[in-house]
């Protein structure tokens, strides 16, 4: 995929790699921009461009008179902030979202289904199960159930290349508020292997449900996120 | 301390157990009440007490026609959503909060605390460390930094007894304003220990800045909540 990147992307993923491996520490600052220029022998415009992803990601931060430094090792993810769909986050990241469908059926909703989503015993869900990439690495395993009354048509879709918030709106059902509840989760086999992460490895784990202007709930999903690549901002105000 | 808690605290507590040791399954349905009563040899309006208090906890769901179950495993923390001191969140949860100070020094800050609080580098903060406990059992354990200029008589206050933001509100500065960040750690010896989990359980790892109304920062934070007893609960709008 690394052809298809402009320059600076392929840059930031390097200064990435440093910040990943300990070169760049957390918390300390980064070379100057003359010297990483140098360093990886491209034009200080294309430092800058990087740097600038990598402010906009949370992984630098810059004050005018200090410098840069390391923020954060990690992807700030907006998940815990707006409600947007992962292709529209990551290509605002400037990484490449690639999405795998491991599972697309219509069943029974489940007690747990059921409540979230206030369906009836009889009521039928898509049950749709999605492995989500940045730059060819698995970030997010993600299973949403949506009621099969608004999209009857949900698993004509093919959910590798259209995103499940875009068809949502595409069938005029607007996304208005939504209520998450965050746990920590120890990686199991089936999602250690799928995530490539290591067996008991700590995963954010995400129980959400969406509704619509009406309060109608039209989606609950199970989001596991790797532990060691993602990090969540949250603003409070009052 | 159980002989100074409310029959109704006790019987949720028992409940409680029963939910955590899996006798009483996530996402599904508790006893009715009438048959908890007949257990727990308690009256029945004993039982309704014990039950709202385990559903503004997070840990049971209700509907009218289905009965009760079983919705989350553990306490679900205000943390995400407002700022609201631990004690004033804890009290309102029923159960009782303790609070050990590990630490409260003045120290000069370093770059992380300098940038997250606007300092220049000869500005001193005080570093508060606390370890906070619900029904004796340790929850979350947090070091705040405040700089010097706003309390410069921080370190003559009792924080087993008194509340920080308490302190910041007699004191006339009003909290408006927080930024969150959360990722997840593996616990090391010292935060195994003190929080009583094993070394390298997960742990919610939250770094915070708290903004006064005019957003000067007034507090850096860095909390460490068991990953086993907590969830957090986030409502996006939009």
């Amino acid at each position: 995929m690394t052809k298809s990147q402009p320059k600076y992307r392929i840059i930031a993923n390097k200064i990435l790699e440093n910040i990943q491996d300990g070169t760049y520490p957390l918390h300390e600052f980064i070379p100057k921009e003359i010297d990483l220029a140098d360093k990886f022998q491209v034009s200080r415009p294309t430092i800058r461009q990087a740097i600038q992803i990598l402010v906009s990601e949370g992984y630098l931060a810059r004050r005018k008179k200090s410098g840069t430094w390391v923020q954060s090792t990690k992807m700030t993810q907006g998940f815990t902030h707006m409600i947007k769909s992962y292709s529209d986050e990551m290509g605002e990241k400037g990484v490449i979202p690639k999405t795998e469908v491991l599972n697309l059926t219509k069943i029974t909703a489940t007690l747990e289904i059921q409540s979230a989503l206030k369906l009836s015993v009889d009521d039928t869900v898509f049950a749709l199960t999605r492995l989500r990439f940045a730059d060819e690495i698995p970030v997010v395993l993600v299973t949403s159930y949506i009621p099969t009354k608004y999209l009857p048509d949900l698993d004509q879709h093919d959910f590798t290349k259209e995103s499940l918030y875009h068809t949502f709106k595409d069938h005029n059902l607007a996304l208005r508020h939504a209520s998450r509840e965050l746990e920590i989760l120890k990686a199991d086999e089936t999602t250690a292997a799928l995530l490539q992460v290591s067996l008991n490895d700590p995963i954010f784990y995400f129980h959400t449900i969406t509704y619509l202007d009406n309060y109608a709930p039209v989606e609950y999903s199970i989001a596991k996120y790797r532990g060691d690549l993602n990090s969540f901002k949250i603003e409070i105000n009052q």
